[in-house]
């Protein structure tokens, strides 16, 4: 059997759309999450792609993601938003408020909206790019279930919130940072498994907070809450930056968690069955604020071939700019995307189960 | 000679102020740049103190810093202002930009301020911490003379540009993040190679642009423009997260530098001899725009205690919050600070040199 088997972007996309729509997910909200998994693995980031539908699929089953998102604006004034996602549908929710977000930083030059009450909404980056088209600048945080340590801690109590900020650039591919603010992400851990590769030990700590470079170890901690877990970004130590990487992680949490008063550390995933209120952040500045577009596009083409014409270091070709390997993995995927054997499986079992046609 | 000797604090405010006067500055800026600096001190961040005063005094001097600072706002809406610091004193020019989008956050939720030809500030903290005193919520980041390489890259490109951000809580101290983007800044190596001591891999590249133990080949490189340089929060490989940091550090050189269409990369402090058009983006938001500032300071004091009580690792006796031990050190430090001993002799020769009277 292959590993990978290439599927058409259609074919998956309606796919995935019959499939929610089979779970009560309104035909067009369903195309909202398609395009933003299918983007994921457009954009090489499989780990968020469709290799998540299960989880979203058992979501809506066991009753923590309602399939009809009802989104409630609970304050609002001319530069912000407190929105209540109403346990919907994460992307659906994140969709919406940003399309508002633009819309009013639009008229008032920026707009910034924290979030409660959502739930897992896929890539950050897809929100803080849908800017771009409107000649914006976009902002996407996210807060996350508990799988990080903070500085000197033995127990995972911070998500990987990540950090998205996408830039327009005039002739040059747009500045698109979309990071997890650990180290690495839970998924490079379970690569690592699969291939009974040894992990660095900036990665993630065992049961007693010490660096461990077991990665099976640190997924069976992480599963049973033995203790453990993923390390923020700068490794386990002062010494390495880590409580950097530590207080970028709790800046996510605050910006998305504390100014929504929705659920923050522990308390993200923190009852079993209940709707885990993922807060997310997501904001929208109009260059015209500053400089404008026509100065900021040219601005950036400048410190970008700045970068990429930089000398390189030994045995290194190439300088990128964030979000750079992302647009060319896209413009190689514009009509098929690769699929892990398991998750073109995994997507053929969804559809027996829910007596849906399978062809991809 | 002992190697630290206490400085009585409104003697060290004194003395600074009366050099600052002595070359030109007015009085009551000398006062805001002898008060950011001593902060520096009495928050135990020794490298930003007043062991810079010799480079402030050297900068007016040769005339890349005007002694009397004047500010144009270059554009402004009701949420935000570009701002151009006519080359004047970086702690002036940020105090006051910082005081008006205070002003304006507080009338229109928040305001956001991009500043270009300005000067070194001091620490990113100072401003971010200054909308604390009025229960909003800080933003502070600058670039800075280019001493970090971009992942892949030889030579140094981007500055240490720091991220400030600071978060009222009700009865915990406030959330202070202020970090320097990569894994740590130059003050650092210094440090360790006066103790003839290694530094660890994740700091810094030699000539080649390979991760070295060796402090003073570091530092004489980036004297001598030999290539090598700092490395960004997360090291030299993608592996280790070193792309992250660099991303961060380019996030904040286009919020400072493209958005003021100012100056970025090499072209902070790119002609010697002339004023280095260092670039700061500040901001300040109001807690009304979000929840309101009881509930923001009442769930800070919920994500704060519950890192506090969070399980610690083998032989860690605590988890700090970002800022608190800054803070613990500024309770220490309310009468005296200690100066290192050359930092001492050096005021001393800078009073004499001005026929300033020096009874420190």
């Amino acid at each position: 059997m292959q590993e990978w088997i290439p599927v058409k972007i259609n074919d998956l996309f309606a796919t995935v759309v019959n499939v929610f729509e089979k779970l009560g997910v309104p035909r067009e909200d369903g195309e909202i999450i398609a395009d933003v998994l299918i983007a994921a693995d457009r954009r090489g980031i499989d780990s968020h792609g469709v290799a998540r539908l299960k989880r979203y699929v058992d979501g809506i089953r066991k009753g923590i993601m309602k399939p009809r998102t009802k989104i409630t604006i609970v304050k609002e004034t001319p530069v912000s938003m407190v929105v209540d996602g109403g346990a919907g549908m994460g992307q659906v929710v994140a969709y919406k408020t940003m399309e508002k977000c633009i819309q009013k930083a639009k008229e008032n030059y920026v707009c910034f909206a924290a979030i409660r009450n959502s739930n897992h909404y896929g890539i950050a980056g897809y929100y803080s790019m849908m800017a771009l088209n409107e000649g914006l600048i976009g902002i996407s945080l996210t807060n996350a279930a508990p799988l990080v340590i903070p500085t000197n801690g033995k127990d995972a109590v911070l998500g990987t919130n990540p950090i998205s900020v996408a830039v327009p650039a005039k002739e040059e591919r747009p500045f698109v940072l979309d990071m997890a603010t650990s180290t690495v992400p839970r998924g490079k851990l379970e690569v690592y498994n699969r291939l009974g590769k040894k992990i660095p030990l900036m990665w993630a700590t065992d049961e007693r907070g010490v660096p461990t470079d077991d990665p099976s170890r640190v997924l069976n901690n992480l599963l049973e809450r033995k203790g453990g877990g993923l390390l923020p970004l700068g490794g386990a130590e002062e010494l390495t930056g880590g409580h950097k990487g530590y207080g970028l992680a709790l800046l996510v949490d605050i910006l998305s968690g504390v100014f929504s008063s929705g659920a923050w550390g522990t308390d993200v995933y923190g009852r079993k069955g209940e709707p885990p209120n993922v807060c997310h952040f997501l904001g929208a500045i109009s260059p015209e604020a500053f400089v404008g577009l026509e100065e900021i596009s040219s601005n950036m083409d400048n410190i970008i071939r700045m970068l990429k014409n930089a000398p390189r270091a030994e045995g290194k070709d190439r300088i990128y700019i964030h979000g750079e390997k992302e647009f060319e993995k896209a413009d190689e995927r514009q009509k098929t995307v690769p699929l892990y054997y398991k998750v073109y499986e995994n997507i053929k079992d969804i559809c027996q189960e829910l007596g849906l046609e399978f062809n991809l």
